[in-house]
């Protein structure tokens, strides 16, 4: 006799992004340096603000928070999104343990078991593991390094909707590609959902990391469209927190929020002290933000001219986010990336990226494409995208 | 044209314990003092060891830390179930937040949707919460306030079973009835779980508080069992921080623990600060639980006794966690507690407890029950029995 785990259980994606940790951790035990840009994990400061409510917190127990979130957070939210002309009264807001949580509960509350959810590709690739998790199946779409990942028109977007199709994900500024979503993109997003009755789920947890002068396009900035979306935020990467887990849902429909409501209650609450010190950040956002968003766009800069000097690479000059996602001149991007790891390095110094193709669902593509995250200073940056320079010419020459 | 919500959202429970908060607002609005026995959140300082490792916490950035958890606390863990005689090696351990992520996770990768779990009832109201999320069903079955709420036995459980049964939830010493499971109900547990081919699911928060020299049993004493029970547990009874967010999983089947850590890559990580805290006070908890938990036995004996001078009043006297789930001489406890809100009281003051039927899944059932939580201070805890002792006299002769 034996017990065995659930289908669901069986089905969970291993992390794409953790993948080949186990490597990288070999090459350090071998006396390797390993430039770390395959995570997300930004090396900016967080903000002082953040640290000074964290240690001047002075009540002797710490106790349970409200289910919807603090009133200091909640009612700092409600500033910065009118600072963005998005209004959300209280009730239209719900602290989250960081962006994953409300995605988790997003894909829930739009789709029951078996329901569908359609989801431009490459995209955040742990989306995987939450539609997993609720029990709902992802229709990728795929977009084109060629055309800079661009979102597919209306007619290809309607092609893929079936009585199941519950809703449409976008995600801009887009990790892994960096791709900023134009207005003319989103309108097809807009016509989609409200001529398929859908919801639109908007990750846009890169929305302050715009570059170039362009802007930042939301699905609620679309009037009509207003009672659909569910927008997902967290404050992770914009206040470089990622270790805080804190985030919010965000929605003007009753439904929506009703039900985030109960599975907040649910669950009970997410971390006390990082609400308040969240709460103290977006207060400190229009002094901090400024040099933070500069510096990515000096980076963005050094790894998009870097890759332009090297041979066979393709990859377009994105505006946002912190992400490339770059097409290598190999056959299989993560027998490359393994072999970086195991067997180069110049001077001791190798590099690791992340496979491009855990950011897609449909089988077979994205196995040329490497996700880089420029989450090191500018030297670092320079010197690791010459260390890929150099191994892509060695080991061209080795096949 | 409109969009409409799963009907896994629709049918999201409203918290049992918390939606009765409106009326205990309106009371405090008119002025009225209420004390809170409605609610687990405990009243007892969280250690000094906890604050101090958040205080001298050091680093700029706020980073991601590992999945499953940081190394300093899943040792902490480690050193901690030795104690208990509970032997798990650190890949047997997931940090999660809180116990509540724990049960979500359990219940993902032990049933897919449209199975079952049993759960003996009354039982921790957001498991319900949980298994909607989940979309699993869930198995009641009553126990008895007039036996203590003894677990039923074997050939009770056994006839619960169907092709679609899982698991089930264990939970002691429980919430909301006190009771801590003997070795002979667990031993009932153990043979419907070998014979049935079910996962048991621990949840084992109150683990240490336990009085009158009873001993905790774990489904993990039971060395059959061993590779099909999956442990949860908190820090935010023990330590008295609920707001802290941090928890675990813990099992020795490799399946179990090979599906929770792929969720636990999906969502990332759990409070980086909080963790390192937690640890602190694992390290601390041989000098800092024993005043605790004498201290909630002298509430027990409070509140117990206490009752017993009500006439008309069902409680046993149970051994461990905070809690009583007790028995009212009323036809309905909900519009008992209602119009203690709303229509009574002493010099001011009144008294809120949480309505028991809120912890049946069993419809019809608990209806005269109240959950009475033991987290305020002896002389108020007597106040408290003493203004529901009133409060029962007058309202048994309005009707």
């Amino acid at each position: 006799m034996s017990v065995s785990i659930s289908r669901r259980g069986q089905l969970l994606p291993a992390s794409a992004i953790r993948k080949l940790i186990p490597y990288a951790d070999l090459a350090k035990s071998n006396g390797k340096k390993v430039l770390h840009l395959n995570i997300g994990q930004p090396d900016i400061p967080t903000p002082p603000a953040f640290w000074d409510a964290v240690r001047s917190y002075s009540e002797s127990v710490l106790a349970y928070s409200p289910s919807t979130g603090m009133s200091v957070f909640i009612d700092a939210l409600q500033e910065y999104y009118a600072a963005w002309n998005l209004e959300f009264a209280p009730a239209d807001l719900i602290a989250t343990f960081g962006g994953s949580e409300a995605l988790i509960m997003a894909m829930m509350i739009v789709g029951d078991p078996g329901d569908q959810i359609i989801i431009p590709e490459p995209f955040y690739t742990n989306y995987l593991c939450f539609a997993r998790m609720a029990a709902v199946d992802v229709t990728p779409v795929v977009t084109d390094v060629r055309d800079g990942y661009r979102l597919p028109p209306y007619e290809e977007l309607r092609k893929l909707v079936t009585p199941k199709t519950r809703a449409i994900i976008v995600n801009t500024p887009n990790n892994p590609t960096g791709h900023v979503v134009s207005r003319e993109e989103m309108a097809a997003v807009a016509k989609l959902a409200l001529e398929h009755d859908l919801f639109v789920i908007s990750d846009e947890v890169y929305r302050e990391f715009i570059f170039d002068g362009e802007q930042h396009v939301s699905p609620m900035d679309f009037p009509e469209l207003r009672d659909r979306v569910i927008l997902v935020d967290s404050i992770s990467k914009v206040f470089s927190s990622c270790g805080a887990r804190v985030g919010c849902i965000a929605s003007k429909n009753k439904q929506v929020m009703n039900s985030a409501l109960r599975i907040a209650q649910g669950r009970l609450c997410v971390p006390t002290l990082e609400q308040i010190a969240a709460a103290a950040a977006y207060r400190a956002r229009t002094e901090y933000l400024p040099p933070v968003v500069k510096e990515y766009q000096v980076r963005r800069d050094i790894v998009w001219e870097g890759l332009q000097g090297i041979s066979g690479v393709r990859c377009p000059r994105a505006s946002g986010a912190f992400y490339s996602q770059t097409e290598l001149p190999v056959d299989n991007a993560e027998k490359f990336i393994i072999w970086m790891l195991t067997s180069f390095d110049v001077d001791g110094v190798t590099v690791m990226l992340a496979p491009g193709d855990g950011f897609y669902a449909t089988p077979g593509t994205g196995g040329r494409e490497a996700r880089i995250a420029y989450v090191l200073e500018g030297p670092k940056l320079r010197q690791a995208i010459n260390i890929l320079k150099n191994g892509l010419e060695v080991y061209r020459e080795l096949l």
